[in-house]
């Protein structure tokens, strides 16, 4: 049996030359042992560091056997001297000591691991490392992944509190309700034949704090939605959700801004610019095809319907004519690419619709080659200054419906600056994208629906056109982009009645409809409430950015598959009947 | 429609006399409106607090008719000069001043409240006020309350910070496990047949973060109960979770009174003391006859069993035959108790199982009355000094089996004391309960349980009796009391796989018991496991100390009720047959 007296005077982590020749205790993991010659080396791991051990058969004949029984990830607690090393390791921390040992206590064994906690171990099964995630979790760079997390949270938790905001916890068994993503449920066992539903949101917890006075709130709040899962989707994930009352759509611009700034600030030690760029939803659909554009690099999408108008070429002109538009990007240095490799981006862009991709390469002389014949000589020229193609430069175009060129020319954006190595590095481009529609056409049921969500305020420049062209009138939603990401977006709500009620009549909602979409909450409003707004990050897509990786079980402790299962609980499982019948539910074959 | 531009330049709680003379802009709720002859006052009300406003028709004519529509609850935003106040009302913070009015704007009208926004407004039925939850929500002395709550969490976890404690967030869908509480369950739509369930604690994923090598990590987790509640319990509730590696009993010890020290001192600006007094077990079921103590007043159990042994009383020497015991209790100035008094004290103890109380009062010649007569002069006086009996003090007797005395005068001790007025007021009287028994008899099925859980670790001094008599055994557990109240609970956990498995067979578990009942965990700690210990508070009690209330929806923004529904948004509710058709399962009639 151990003694439970195995206290650290230090962590692994943290002994340096300037340490030498004092005792110690250190307790962790076995990472690697090494006998060199009678000499056994022993790096002992813990959450903050590596340290070497040396056992030495000349100094303590038992301790040097007990340490050859040490396998990897046994749980060992010691003491001993910190001696300077001779040859030092720059390359770890503590590389400059090492400790010769006197004290040696095998406080857990370990059966040997499936893989290798280590960080170069290549071709690990994902599925292999989430059964034994308490195994992965020893690795480095996860844990790394949760002390950026948990000093994100706090930092972000701090500066929100200086900005006078208050944390409040808003429930987790909510209703149902019909607008949105499919809802998890919950069966109520006090109440048999009802249910409770996971929220999608806190969103309408927030707007009655705001109704209730608390004027500004904030929340870490987890979310849940029970959709088929992207890669990068967890069935339930972090949100930080804010809402204020009496503000304008700067001020909650502001708010955000200083959580990503305190949050890169803290994480990384990178000072964000003071506020972020702005940009238009109209805008940037217009030059980057999305309505959230990575900045990273430039490479716009260039209109030129005036220009293909006038050219020869029928493909262009019979897309015109069907309102169809014709956009140009510039790729800088492109002419180099060969016919093989214009005809891959052909292949790719038809994954987004795109027929066909027009090019033109630009020589010293200007534009030529492929479609180049069409255009008159004077057009030609018009066209490479509207592109600023230089020599080298390749231009593509694409025709067709408007809303085709856009997603077919956005992703081949993106294509083509990953493949060009064009985006830099460590590169944080933020950008607010503003004033969205507020309205967008449903073509299966015929008639407009909300673009966000009903209780968005319509832009007060244009309040004129709600009645004679809603599709036209812009919404007071924004959204907040980094790195072609979508990391935060939200709103500022309707508090007037009557133009509450001006939408729903827009969105041919009846009292009916009304009640049982949102029920006590469009009564709630007329209580007296206050103008309001917020916002809401997705916090792991954050999080994902600050720790540079692409996967998103990296953020999360205990992360689910794209199949929404943890596979080291095993959930989700069956139950006893028991459990059932107490909630007077059964199962359908 | 109104302009969005309402930005304050001061809140309703913020303008003092050194403001005088200045223009300002604030916006809030209508608090209350008084015509005094032709002028009218208007107390405009926020988070932050109230400020009066003025509205006198020889100023401004128009103003004075729009303030006269004004109705409680309306939204407004003003502008105007801050004057200082002829009569000044030293009641309110903002009572050296008052607005005078130059701009007047209505953001929003209100329906009349079911009940005035008002801390003295009487017998208002609860269901009401969770009906309105969001005007409610308006109250003072409810925005305190999260205003607290927010200060309390965000202090905790800046100095779990400072203690190099990781806040890792963990899953709310997991699985469901045959121990404890019942589950909440989440059907899987994904795997028909399969459930999810709402984590009764984060236990076993906090564990596994210990084995992960995550040294210390503490979250603010959401737990769920599908209980049948109690007046102070919530389906849902917040516990601070906290667990370290490589720590002592004192290490958790210090880190959970400074979790305390930090709430008291950020909430309430009380200074805790350093340390907080440790009983044992045996001692508080000995001196309190309950594991958690009310120390705010004195009035200890004496046991009396071999003075009671000696005298000529039937009703106590026949309880000691049958293995029962006999203890005292001490009442300061009850001998003015009348018979009757008495009586009830009687039939309150009768609740709790015991059948009658023995009582003698003390004279200044010593014990006397009732059941004096059976005690010879020379026992009554060491009786009295037993109890320590003064003049003029009540001493009442109980006879029972151990669990009935215990139970029923711990019952009648905190009874005494809230009828006498015994308890202190503000006294915060916290103590460690330590050492509790490792094993419980179960008498259903004639075998021991686990009095916490079958990971806690025994008490090495008693490891001896592990084999020869469990019942014995003393584990490393505790619980933090405050005021009576259990906080907080916790122990070292197991990390010997050989003392585990002794422990399984020691409960009778077999390989497949313990397989289904703990899954991969138990394979989880054989790959290395740290020694490490926790601790859980219970948040939402501790903030019920904090805000000096009795009623846990007072600190829950938005609570269930007792049968755990929310009666504002209805909560649970019938769904569509189509999620019920998606989730594969169907409810009973």
């Amino acid at each position: 049996m151990q003694t439970l007296d195995y206290k650290r005077s230090h962590t692994c982590g943290e002994l340096r030359a300037l340490h030498a020749s004092k005792t110690v205790s250190l307790s962790g993991w076995v990472h690697k042992r090494r006998d060199l010659g009678a000499i056994i080396f022993i790096d002992l791991r813990d959450r903050y560091g590596i340290t070497q051990l040396v056992f030495n058969p000349d100094q303590d004949v038992a301790l040097h056997k007990l340490a050859s029984t040490l396998r990897s990830e046994y749980v060992i607690s010691i003491s001993g001297t910190v001696i300077e090393r001779e040859v030092k390791n720059s390359k770890m921390e503590t590389g400059d000591i090492e400790i010769q040992i006197s004290d040696l206590q095998i406080l857990s064994e370990a059966k040997t691991p499936p893989f290798l906690i280590n960080e170069d171990e290549p071709g690990i099964q994902e599925a292999l490392k989430l059964k034994y995630r308490f195994l992965d979790l020893r690795r480095h760079s996860l844990q790394q992944n949760f002390i950026l997390r948990h000093k994100a949270m706090l930092a972000a938790r701090n500066y929100m509190d200086r900005q006078h905001f208050l944390e409040i916890t808003t429930p987790i068994l909510g209703k149902s309700t019909p607008e949105g993503a499919r809802d998890y449920l919950v069966p109520s066992r006090i109440y048999p034949g009802s249910f409770y539903a996971l929220p999608q949101s806190p969103q309408i917890f927030k707007q009655l704090l705001m109704v209730g006075g608390m004027d500004r709130y904030f929340q870490f709040a987890t979310c849940f939605r029970d959709e088929d899962l992207r890669s990068d989707r967890q069935p339930e994930f972090m949100q930080i959700d804010i809402e204020m009352s009496f503000g304008k759509r700067e001020d909650i611009m502001k708010t955000a801004e200083g959580v990503c700034k305190t949050i890169f600030s803290s994480c990384k030690n990178i000072e964000l610019p003071e506020s972020f760029p702005v940009m238009t939803h109209l805008d940037a659909m217009e030059f980057y095809g999305t309505d959230r554009p990575d900045l990273r690099f430039d490479m716009r999408l260039i209109r030129v319907d005036s220009i293909a108008e006038r050219s020869e070429f029928a493909v262009f002109k019979d897309q015109l004519k069907q309102d169809g538009c014709v956009k140009a990007m510039c790729v800088k240095g492109g002419s180099e690419f060969s016919r093989k490799e214009i005809d891959k981006l052909t292949a790719f862009v038809s994954d987004f619709g795109l027929r066909g991709l027009g090019w033109m390469k630009c020589g010293p002389d200007g534009l030529n080659a492929n479609i180049a014949k069409f255009f008159s000589p004077e057009l030609l020229s018009e066209l490479q200054a509207a592109v600023d193609a230089k020599d080298g430069d390749l231009v593509l175009f694409a025709a067709a419906q408007e809303s085709i060129v856009n997603q077919a020319l956005d992703h081949l954006r993106r294509h083509i600056a990953k493949e060009q190595k064009l985006i830099e590095e460590n590169a944080l481009c933020f950008t607010w994208v503003v004033d969205f529609p507020l309205f967008a056409w449903d073509k299966n049921e015929n008639r407009i629906t909300s673009e966000h969500h009903p209780f968005t305020t319509p832009h007060p420049e244009d309040l004129a056109h709600l009645k004679t062209d809603p599709l036209k009138v812009r919404s007071l939603a924004y959204d907040l982009v980094l790195n072609g990401y979508e990391i935060a977006g939200g709103s500022q709500r309707i508090h007037d009645s009557d133009l509450q009620h001006q939408i729903f009549d827009l969105l041919q909602l009846s009292q009916n409809d009304i009640e049982e979409k949102f029920g006590f909450f469009v009564d709630a409003l007329q209580y007296g409430t206050p103008p309001h707004l917020g916002i809401a990050f997705g916090f792991d897509r954050i999080m994902m950015i600050v720790c540079e990786t692409d996967n998103i079980r990296d953020v999360i402790a205990f992360p689910k598959t794209i199949k929404a299962s943890d596979l080291m609980s095993e959930a989700p499982s069956k139950v006893a009947p028991s459990q059932l019948s107490d909630l007077a539910i059964k199962t359908l074959e």
